[in-house]
């Protein structure tokens, strides 16, 4: 035991000094950033903002009229502030709507089921009555085959796992069931799937999302079921493998409309070519008041510009805000700016995204040459003391709506620009992501502004050191 | 800012390394930490033995019916784990009775004020009426003198701040005026006080807690006020100086009675006479379920010897945990049990208390000489995966039941003991603590899972490395 001990004592004494090493940031930073999270933490701004944008404009699907007051009271929020420029950035968005009726429930019985449609599905063009085959994933249909699934409605009943520590990741490993289960099943004869609602909660709100063809010629309908619903289904299927569901919903895609990123800067002073781009998204599912998805990021991003603010400090480089729409349903938003972005020529340092919620902030997820991670790493001591610390190598970039920034291979602006993923606590998230219930009393206080707070601080120190 | 790059790459390149060297933990350790995490976060125990204590038992103040209940529940549950032994450690403990009646208004008008007495407090024997005067804390008295103070309410507002990143050090920053504000005003010739709730909330629930009286021959009422209702009090105070409130309470304290903490034990194998102590704190406040405080520290400790069990792990040293009993107004379980430590002569490697609730784990205080303190902190990078990786030198110990062991200073059983606060995010804490709020359904199980999860891995990793 004792040399165990020995060796740790030494180790520990080594990495001791190398924490007193990045430890000696420059006091300035330390003010810099105990003001910002000062000022977060001692306003309400920000979550007056959030009740607005969820009471005011409410639940705001790309295309919708709510969409559009969404992109006036960003504009008018935004221009409200002293930035140097407010602009929106015309975009066409996909505009599908969910219909009037969504219903489910086992034939021949009253249980009816909680169901919502897939966004992006069609509708049911009348009861669609089928038996069930149930697959655990979509890796499970080859299993079935054509045999198994020909004229039945598949349910894909993998669930999240709960040993997975981190929520996003859960959501990673069965998130593909939702968005190309319908087409994959479709090649096998299947004539509607359901979908396990993508929670680790056992409750009885379904939770949307989106889902693609991608055969035109083979579409067939897509519904979410809650997780108590599909528990249900499959304790019925055990007492009647024959029993069939029926399902009607007349969800259907309308044409395209226009639509808006809306955009705010405060100009570098010493390097006003260059970029950081910090945003949320906008629009939201259209069964919630998306509070913490997104309405968090886009209270976060205009809050960066009022730390800024308030805290005099004029930034190195261009300080961009984006309100992007139509993250959920097609991304036109993140990718038309960086299109618009390839087009002007401009110059991108680094891009940040908050998408992951308004819970107590952890990190970042980063997206960086190595030389770069490592020195944003070295931020790591002075942002301890929030708690927001954690630095992840991240794999997959910022968010969706930054990654064509960086990571579209048709654009490739600058593969050595920074892409930072806001990372909050995940356990709560899919609670409330996609579902009825993602309104703002769902949404802390506190925990808002310290998300807030945290993307300030790495906003400064990148600006600042790089 | 390239010399400033190249400096902090040198610095990461070097910490990359330490963090390497931190990073060998032999794999066994990881794999067992995994274990004990997918064992935590897939099975129901821990959650549902807090809603029985929640639930079933609920409300249970020392000395109550509710608190021998826990007892024996307590005792039940540990019964049926297959431990070593289980036993009631016998302790006396005070017993406080709320009454029958609270009620605050401002005098002449209908405007009532919702308050709640504070734990200890003495009942007002018939309408208290008086003028106020307000205090910005404890530290205020002084200032207004008996001339300002004498035959008037001591109104105590001084709130949480915001700006305090720690909820448990917000909490520290007010809390005397809670505790001692009575007896301090009573030495300026004050007839009650009123204290602001102790948390960042505005809200309408009053937050109770104890207090106590250092001078027996002079004691004055105390009740809590809820923030939103403190708020208002200033508002109308501010219109008119000469208001009175008007104060009925019943409370009383009534004679010690007989009660409990419960004690299990798992038998080490090779160092049996050694002890780690794990807890929490069975009694609860009588105005909430104690689900936060402490139902969530007592279900994580049961959760501990179900983790070692389940996972076939046979310690090292005795694991033993212990349900205190009387934690909120009195700490006679943490003091018996000190004392009963100290009278057989056992020797304590470690104290673990969970006191701060069941909210996603973030770390450790931790009370213990610097080269123990240095072996701990290596701890860290095998921790990082599931987020529990924090880890703070405490100035104040592990926890008011687990402290006596080490820090009472008639007692010094042991000085280099190592004391483990278990740090929850604590942002959340105080919506909660001690109000009629803290209830079950504010538990998320999964934030209490992982917490069971990091108490279990830390235990673990001090059992076998030392």
């Amino acid at each position: 035991m004792q040399s165990i001990r020995l060796k740790k004592t030494v180790a520990i004494f080594i990495l001791g000094i190398c924490f007193l090493k990045a430890n000696s940031q420059p006091s300035k930073d330390s003010i810099q950033i105990r003001r910002i999270f000062d000022m977060a933490l001692t306003d309400d701004k920000a979550y007056e903002n959030l009740r607005v944008l969820c009471k005011n404009v409410g639940n705001r699907i790309s295309g919708s009229k709510a969409a559009d007051s969404a992109v006036n009271w960003g504009y008018n929020v935004l221009k409200s502030m002293w930035v140097d420029t407010v602009y929106k950035m015309p975009i066409t968005v996909p505009c599908w709507s969910r219909g009037t009726v969504e219903r489910a429930y086992i034939y021949h019985t009253d249980l009816k089921l909680n169901i919502t449609a897939l966004g992006g599905s069609i509708g049911t063009n009348g009861l669609l009555k089928a038996h069930l085959v149930v697959a655990n994933g979509i890796e499970d249909l080859e299993r079935l085959g054509e045999k198994g699934i020909k004229g039945k409605i598949v349910f894909f009943n993998k669930p999240f796992d709960p040993r997975t520590i981190n929520g996003f990741e859960a959501y990673g490993a069965c998130v593909n069931q939702r968005y190309a289960g319908a087409s994959k099943a479709a090649e096998f004869g299947a004539v509607g799937v359901l979908v396990r609602s993508m929670t680790h909660k056992n409750d009885n709100s379904p939770h949307t999302g989106s889902m693609g063809y991608t055969n035109e010629a083979n579409k067939i309908p897509a519904a979410a079921i809650s997780t108590e619903h599909a528990d249900l289904l499959i304790e019925q299927l055990k007492l009647k493998p024959t029993l069939r569901v029926a399902l009607r919903m007349n969800c259907k895609t309308l044409p395209d409309k226009e639509s808006f990123n809306v955009i705010a800067e405060i100009k570098g002073e010493t390097e006003p070519e260059t970029i950081i781009t910090v945003g949320g998204h906008l629009d939201s599912w259209d069964i919630g008041e998306g509070a913490h998805d997104d309405g968090a990021g886009i209270v976060h991003s205009i809050e960066l510009l009022r730390l800024m603010r308030a805290n005099g400090y004029r930034p190195k480089h261009t300080i961009r805000v984006v309100l992007f729409m139509n993250e959920e349903n097609g991304n036109r938003g993140g990718k038309g700016y960086a299109q618009w972005v390839k087009d002007r020529g401009e110059k991108h340092l680094m891009a940040l995204e908050s998408d992951g919620g308004g819970h107590t902030p952890r990190g970042f997820g980063i997206s960086a040459p190595d030389s770069v991670y490592n020195i944003i790493v070295g931020y790591r001591s002075i942002l301890e003391p929030y708690g927001c610390h954690v630095f992840k190598k991240s794999e997959w970039g910022g968010g969706v709506d930054i990654n064509p920034l960086k990571l579209d291979s048709e654009l490739t602006i600058n593969p050595n620009m920074i892409l930072l993923g806001f990372m909050p606590d995940s356990q709560r998230y899919f609670d409330f992501h996609h579902a009825k219930t993602d309104v703002f009393e769902n949404v802390h206080k506190r925990e808002l502004e310290m998300g807030a707070g945290a993307i300030g601080a790495i906003v400064y120190l990148i600006d600042k050191h790089f």
